[in-house]
Order: C-alpha cells, then sequence, then structure tokens
C-alpha cells in the first residue's frame, strides 16, 4: 500500500499516517517526492483496506501495491501446472484439450449418442450437467444422481473422462466420486463454502471465471481451493457481461496471455456460453485456440431443439468435428 | 416471444418457422406488417430461448415478450406487500426501517456497544455477520454461531430484531433460528440452492442485488424464494461493480421506483457497500431515502479502524446519529 | 509511478529499470521491502505510461500515482468555484440552481410556452437544443441558428438565462453568442478540438459526463477547457450505461461527493438523461438533491408525445412544478 | 414496436394505446394472446420512442422491433463490400490487409524506418496519426499538416498506402486529400458533425467502434456515413471497457460474425489498442485473424521506449515480422 499525501500536507498530518500504519502493527516508510510525500506501507501480511486512510487530513490517495493472491501465483511457483488423469491423459501447457457434450444430461442414450460423436471428433473428455444452475426456478434443473450414473456409463463405454458441475456442498460429494473433473459454475465463483470443500474433494477443478469478476477475484477464488490443499486447479474463461445483444457473453481472450503471466494455472476457453448462439462458436472457438489456450469446452447436442437447456448454443455433432478439423491448423497448445 | 423475419423471407421460411413453433407445443400467430412478417409465440408456459429460431433462415431476430417472474410481480398481486414481525413493526411501503451495526460481529462488548448506540439513534434494526464470506481466504471469516450468540443477547438486551446472513446451506438452519431477517449476499444472489431453502425456514429474507445482476435476475432470484413458499421477500439495492474508483460499487437508485412498478416487495438501500469509504455513506443514503426506499442498511462501528472487516465503510456511532437527524427532514418512507 | 519487482528480481533487473527512468529523464528511488523492491518515479512533469515497464524482466506490476489533473483539482485551488452571470445570478456551492426547458427547441410557441411555465415553477435557467446531437442521420437534428434566435426571444421575454449545446466547432461561436452557458453534450466529453473551441469563447460551459467515462476522464476534460483559460466550467452528471432495461442510463450519485473533494468546481445533475422515461425522473430528481448537488437540468415540454426527440422522459409542466415543490423540503444547496 | 399489456388491461386502455399510435400516423394491430393482449405498430418509418408509451395505464412493456439501420445492413444489400483502390488492393471480404506503422508521426526518419520494415513484414497499409486525440491537454497532439506531407513521403518512398485519423471537420480536409483511408477515431465514432463531413470527403473512411459502444450504436455511426453517399465504410473493432487491469481493452471478437451478418461491410480488428501492453498484441492478432477479420490495423515502433503515444502497446518491427509469419499459418481472410 503506498499512502499519497497532499502536497500541502503538514508534517503533523504525515505524521498521523505513519503512526496509524505503526498502530496497525506495519512498518512506515515515508518517501519524499517532488512536490508531495508518499508513504509505504510494509511488512503488512495481507492486502490493507484503502480506505483506512482516505478519510485523514491530508490523504489524497491510497494505493494497493501487492497483489493478494500467492499460491496461485507465477511468482511463488514457475513452472506450469500439468494435471495428469490415471489415463495418462495431461491437461497444462502444451496438452491441449477437447471437452464436449450436452449441456444437461437428458437420458443414457442421449449421452451415449452424443459421448460417440465428440470422441470420434476428437474429445478427451465429456462434460453434461446432472445439477444445473438456472436463472428461474421453473426451468429444468437436471437429473440429479441418476444423471451422475450416466456419467460414469458413458466413461466405461467411451473412455472419455468426465468433467460435470456441482452446484452446492450438497451434491459436491457425490459429484466428486462420479467426475474426474469437478466443475465450479461462473454464478458459484464466489460461493467460498463451495470453494473451500471442493478444495478438500481429492480431484481437480475446472474453475469457471465469474460472470462479471476481474482476473484477480477469479484467481483469488482459485486461492480458495488451492489453501484448501487441493493443486490441481484448472481455469476456464467464458466471458463476462457484455453490451448490446449481438452475444450472450463477452469473451475475454486476454485472460488467457495474462493468466499464464500472473498464474501457473491451465486455462481452458468455453466458447459457447460466450456465444449463446451456434454461429459465434466456431469464430470463437477457433479465436480461442489462436490466443494460446489449453483447450476448449464446447456444447454438442445431437438434438439441439429438443435440448432441455442451452440447445441454441450447442453445436451439431457434425458441426463440431469440423470444428476440431480447422482447430487443428491453428496449432492447438502450440503458442509460446 | 416476437420471431422477426428477413424482409425477403419467402413463405416456405415463413411456414417453417411456424412449424418450429407448433412443433415445440406452442400456438404461431403470424402478423404480416408493411415491409415484412412477424410471427408471435403464444400459449408458452415459460420462456423460450431466442437462439432457438436466430439460425433458421430468413429471421433476423428473436424478440422476448413475457417476463420471466409470475409470484414477485406486481401484476400478479397488486398490493404492496408487508412484513410484519411479532413485536409490531413492519417492514414495507410507508413503514421506514433503519438497519445498522457493524459488517461483522467481533464480540460481545463491540455488539452490545454498537447496537445501544445505533438504538439510541432509532434504528429498529441490528445488523451483524457471524459468518463473513470474503474475497480471500486468508481474510476474516467470521465467529459463527458464537457470533450468532451475541446477537441474540443483543436482541435480548436492546429490544433489536436481528439481521444476519446465511453464506451457505450449511449454516442457514442456525442462522434461522437465531434471525429475525436471514440476509441473502450479493454473491449469493444466484446460490440456487441456498435460495431454494431460504424459501423454507419460516423467516423472511433480506436479498441483496447479486454484483452484477439485472433487475430481471434480481427479481427472478426472489422469485426462487416465492416459489418455495416464502411470501416475506425483502430486496436490498448495494450498487453494482462500476468504473474508476471514486466509489466501492455504483449505488442504482432507479431500482427503487422501478422495483415499484415491477413487485409488490419492499425495497431497502445499502449505502455502505456502494460507498466503501466512510465519507460517501450520507449523501447516498439521504439520496436513497429522496429517491423513496422502504429502509437504509448502514455499517456502523465504533472503532473503524480496528474492524476485522469493512471499518473504513462504516459510520461512526455520531456520524450514524447525525444522519437520522438528516433523514428525518426528508421524508422517509413517505414518497408516493 | 511505482514499478514493483518480482521478489525474485535480481539486482541486474532493478538496475535496468533505474537505467530506465533516468533515461526518461525523471529521478528513481528504490524502496526496498520486506519481500520486494518497489521503485518510485520522481520528477516525472506528466503521467507516465506504465506499459513502459510492464515487459521489462523482473518487473510485475507499474502503479500510477499521481492524478493527471491539475487546474481542476481542488488541490491546486481551495476554494469553491462560483460562476456569476450580469443578472447576478451564482452558479456555485451554496446556490441552488434550475435548469429546465424542452430537449430541442421546435418553435417559439412551443419554446415560450414551455419557458413561462418552467419559470413560474422556479427555474433561473432555460435549456433547449437548436442543434441535437442524435444516434440516427434519420432522426430531427434540430433548427440550427433560427433555434438560437428563439432562444434570444426566450431569455427577453422571461429573464431566463439560456444554456443549449453546441455540437461541433462549426456552430460553437454562434452558440456562444446566444447562449449564457454552452452545453457539451455527453458524447462530445472527448471531442477535445471543441473543448479546445469551447475554452476561448469567454462563456461559461456545462460540460455532461461521457457516456462512460470515469471520473478521471470526466476532470480531465474539463482540464482541457481550463487548460484554455476558462475557469467557468460547470460539471453535470446525466447516468452511464447500466444494465439491464429500467432506466436509460444509470444515474451515479456518488460523483456529487467526489467530485467535491476532487475539484473545486459545480457539479449539477440531469435526471433525466438518466431516466429515460417520465415516471423516474422525480424519484432520481430527489436523490440527486439530497445527496448534495448544486443545481439540477431537467426536460420538460408541455406536449411531450409532439416532442420531436426525447419526449418521453419530459416533465408535463404541471409534474415539474410539483418537483420543484418536493425539492424546496430536500435542502437544496444547503448540504454540508 | 410492439407494446405489451398488462393482463388485467381494460378494453378502454388497450382502444387508448390504439388511439395513441393512431394519431401518431402509424397503423395499430392488436394480436390477442392466451394471457394478454400485445399491440404491434406497423409503418412507422423511423424508430418509436418506447417510452411514449410506457406510461400509459395498461402497457407494461414497449419492445423495439425494427432495427434502425438501413444502407448498413445486409438486409439492403446482400452483396460483401469490397472497396477496391487505384493499385488494385482490395479490402473487404476473402482479402486479407495489414495496416500497420506508429501510433503518431514524429518525423519523417522515424516514419520511414517503420514503414520500410512494415513493407518487408508484409503490409500494404502504413499507419500513423499526424493529428492525435489525446486524454490530455498536455499530451503530444501530433505533427499536423507537416505530419500528413511525410505521410505522403511513406506512400511515395514505399507504396504503401495510408491510413490516418481526422479528429476534427477543420482538419478532415486536408487528411482527406492526403490519406488513402480516413479514420475516424473511438472517441469521434458519435461526432456527428464529422461523420456527415467524411461521408462527404470521397474516401474510404475506417470507422473505431466508440469506447462502449454497443453493435447497434457502431452501425448507426456507419449509417451516417453511407446516408452522405459514401459507400466504402471500414468497420474496426478495438475494444470496449473492461473490468479489472490485465488488458487496456476488452477485445470483442463476437462482432465479426454478428457484423458479417448484420452488415455487408468489411470489418478489421486493431489488437493494439485493446492489449494496451506489448505482449498482449500478438495472442489478440492472432485470435482476430482465426476469427475470420478482414484485416488487422497493428502500431509499430522501432523505438517504442522513445515513441511519443502509445510507446508500450507498439511491437518492435521484428515483432511485427514474426506475427506476420505466425498470421499466414492462420488463414487470413479465409474463414467463412
Amino acid at each position: 500500500m503506498l499512502i499519497v499525501m497532499d502536497k500541502d500536507a503538514t508534517p503533523a498530518q504525515i505524521e498521523a499516517v505513519v503512526a496509524k500504519i505503526q498502530g496497525l502493527g506495519y512498518v512506515a516508510q515515508p518517501i519524499p517526492g517532488g512536490e508531495r510525500v508518499a508513504i509505504g506501507i510494509l511488512r503488512n501480511p495481507g492486502p490493507v483496506d484503502p480506505a483506512l486512510f482516505l478519510d485523514m487530513p491530508g490523504v489524497i490517495q491510497a494505493i494497493p501495491v501487492s497483489k493478494p493472491y500467492k499460491l496461485v501465483s507465477r511468482e511463488m511457483k514457475r513452472a506450469d501446472t500439468l494435471i495428469t488423469f490415471p489415463n495418462g491423459l495431461t491437461i497444462g501447457r502444451g496438452h491441449f484439450v477437447l471437452i464436449a457434450g450436452p449441456c444437461a444430461v437428458e437420458s443414457e442414450t442421449q449421452a451415449l449418442t452424443i459421448a460417440h460423436a465428440v470422441k470420434a471428433a476428437g474429445a478427451q473428455f465429456f462434460r453434461g450437467g446432472a445439477y444445473k444452475p438456472r436463472t428461474s426456478p421453473y426451468s429444468y434443473q437436471g437429473l440429479g444422481e441418476p444423471g451422475l450414473k450416466i456419467l460414469a456409463k458413458v466413461r466405461q463405454e467411451t473412455g472419455l473422462l468426465i468433467v460435470t458441475e456441482a452446484v452446492d456442498t450438497d451434491s459436491l460429494k457425490l459429484v466428486a466420486e462420479y467426475a474426474d473433473v469437478v466443475q465450479i459454475g461462473a454464478r458459484n465463483m464466489q460461493n467460498f463454502s463451495l470453494l473451500r470443500q471442493a478444495g478438500q474433494v481429492g480431484k481437480p477443478v475446472l474453475l469457471k471465471r465469474g460472470l462479471y469478476a476481474t482476473l484477480q477475484e477469479w484467481l483469488m477464488a482459485a486461492e480458495y481451493l488451492m489453501a484448501e490443499g487441493n493443486s490441481q486447479v484448472i481455469l476456464c474463461e467464458r466471458g463476462i457481461r457484455g453490451i448490446g445483444e449481438h452475444a450472450r457473453n463477452l469473451l475475454d481472450l486476454a485472460t488467457i496471455p495474462a493468466v499464464r503471466r500472473e498464474s501457473h494455472l491451465p486455462i481452458l476457453v468455453d466458447p459457447s456460453h460466450a456465444a449463446g448462439r451456434r454461429d459465434l462458436v466456431a469464430p470463437l472457438a477457433r479465436a480461442a485456440v489462436a490466443a494460446g489456450c489449453d483447450g476448449l469446452m464446447v456444447e454438442v447436442h445431437h438434438e439441439p431443439e429438443k435440448a432441455l437447456s442451452d440447445g441454441a448454443q450447442s453445436l451439431y455433432p457434425e458441426q463440431f468435428a469440423a470444428l476440431t478439423r480447422d482447430l487443428a491448423t491453428l496449432k492447438p497448445g502450440g503458442w509460446a
């Protein structure tokens, strides 16, 4: 934290700030400048609230300096995190992965039909929700445990690994039993109780960016998972609220190089929730790969018009197959 | 839903849209206009996904018409909802209330000191968190049940009713036992499992607006509570993410008249979280009252520089007392 | 500017940053902390681009410290700016003013009818555009000079002072001849050529906040006006783009106390453009007054359904009169 | 426009809406639904203000149906617009172009050095500002006409075509004399006087997306240009204000397929202003090409640390050359 004083601040005002810093147990270091004095706060173990100083006489700014995340930071761990599964698959830099499947598991036939199709097109992971967070209480909420059993069957029949969402602490344990990767959805990115327990389930966690979360807030959510001992965290950009109506969300691909710089964690992209409509999915998917992401998560449905949720942003299996052929020309996972 | 066709759409394209609507089990009503045809979708029981139609040939727009909320809507229930407590206090239109207290309950002494002060200044409710959702896993997370016991003591000693937050389904039951009003925080506005269970606890629920939620999403969250049978829902505007750094959040006072128009539920305002710094609280609080809200929730702390969370946006007790005197001149609860 | 180094930065990396700062002609001051080194940049005459340092090895952050505005800042001039007109009226702290009138001047009859009505209700200034910036080239663009002549007539007949907008440098001189206050609209807040010339016209300028401008960008636009020698600048908050559809713009009333703190300039509020619909205008107007603004600018039309622009957000004259009576109870201009 | 009535609207209320529509000179068509009545407005020549109806008794929504743009729309002109220059170069679908150069023209040596480098790397157009819109009045504002003369020299020596910005109507004519493509910057996207005159200069115009403009507002700005007779309009996405600090702006690549669908105009992407820092430029540039844009505009400087503006987001010539080699593998201009 750096406290910037008014150019006409009196020595007594400066002294009061120093005293307050010391009173909080930190070290104060005044820095005389050309026109004004600034005072650095050192040895603070965690973030300091800028507003604690903003109403002191003579103070005009209080600027946070340290970033609040630790375990997730590249500064703490230089090497890229790689997450390796029992079947030998790896998620992380240089190991591009494709996760595909329907928004929700609706039936065994539906899931298996789609799973076989996406596997044939090159996917290594199957996605599908057994529990669905829905904006309306009247919308389809998922099959629950029977949906998880269908996912287990998909894995058994196809060899695809399973990514599926835990929407609350009640269902988390069950989800973690069945899933290879537990997904935390955008609306739960700051559900700290869920994060804390997900940090303890012993399975990799895919953490979607919150609906309008900054990169820092997102990394702090990942910090919750890691602080509980789970180092197998995968970030997934899915867009934030944009303006106008041309897309459902605004995909923020600058997070890919920015996450690389700030953190060692893998970063995937979900173009489907950003698009919100089928015709935008492929351009955004290609863009994400060219920007250098570590993998994609794409919604696919063989009968999207009958889908119980998000059908309109699901690709047809043949569209997904065409997309994967396009992606193969874009050096997936190979951008420095 | 209204499907708008390209001005050069062919009869076959129009027919295909009509057929798709009918295939979904709804009624299609073509509306020939001057330049183009539009097709209304009637008799749909819930919202229809616009994107289902957007990639059909000849379709250029799909416009939702019905609003998705029912129980919370003014259209469904014309009379303002009033929530009356055993001690005779009422929350709702024409019954202005003041909720005040610290961000977090830290100790019995702290809570009682503040409670006596805010009561003397005119508050009827005491706020204070025993469970705190924090962006960083390293920040203070609240006292838990001992904090709830302190709140019970506050009620017993001062007669103030208690508003306190449930951060997850694990703590909800306990919170509901101790609280007079259960608060659902901004980060949990779309924690649907929590909402559903909070709809069953038999206590009034104060639902904060989500971090960047539209009015419609907020009302849909309230719909979750009401759909479980809880009609005692109180909305609380607390600002959404703004731009620049002059305030912590951007207080959206237009929600007050807009909620009045769309819904029968009471609407309070929390100026403290919008402000983020002490000197902005009073102007925003006065503005909220003049805009016609049904009450305020204000953070107050007698030693804010020692507060374990959000101290910098807490008023000193004497500032809160001065504010309540100012508010009294602003016709609280009396604007048509 | 403060350059924060990686905790493992080498002495050579730190030295390279120091050398770069010195190469730019500034003074570098290393600040050793507990865990890492930061380096202050001193004696820089203007803002330094943080990105100049961000790709240097060992640098993890570059944080601007100085605020870029000078003439507009409270730090430079402690006393509130008061703008006094030949007829004795004053705009500025403690001198609450009401500006009212139609969006656009449409005819002499229209203008005079409305002017007499708003004067009777207590307005001191008449607003009305002779030149209108419109999102569509097919919308009404204003009467041009004949509109200005009508405004002159309004002043002559009613004694109201005239606020009217200059939309470009071509019309600026003419507008400045007729107007008592020249308005710069939200879309032109960063039209720097217009700002520069408006700084030279010798009339007070009312500068609306840009469509999505931060407080700092807004003050920098005012700095353009002042840098040309015009010290008679009036800020006007009118809301920024919000989310959802319940209002046209999101009125940001925290700018009132924040402008007070950062600047000596008067700040008015336009509730009409924030509201976008008649029924939201009065609540937002009352809120702005209670928050402590120095005046309001309100759209009024006697036949809004026939207005050539923005009719739907215009109050009827009798609504405006009722509003002014309400405002009188809210201590206009009297909040500390 | 579709007016949606309350489910309990009376026949008299419905009749009043119909009468108001007819009074405005349009045709009203009531559409009885299952639960409520809606009323379509037909034969309106331009957009209708929804708010005109929102305060009528019994009205609960007013939904715009027609899009306001005409000349720019794909519906009006099905074929992609191609802009061909005297030297045979074309901008438009299937003709990928590279525009590169410094933010500002600083000297003949600087401009020629960079021009030769970007030409060698494959650029066909040179960019560089002689007039610079700057947030601060104290920042470098460009060389003016001497800068334009340098640009002419660049064209003469290298054969590169020139893209340069007109910041106001005063400089527009001069800029149009020297430029092959006149650029309108983001801050001027709704400077309607400038747009109108730029529609008359007889040169292609590159129109950047406004700082926080919706796709519709952007297309309406293009409509201004086309309404004056200029059919040679090129759109350029450059990002809108995002959240957090990881990038300068949030690049919105969904506009590429969305513009394709809505309009026949070419769409380029400027990754430099979105990035704001050198290390983000290449990932965003690659993403834009993979998403299917018609060209890129990239800032390049051989001595960025000495640049008078935006140095920190400028690529070194060798970085630009490496980028163009990467882009060549991404099927530039070749995505369906």
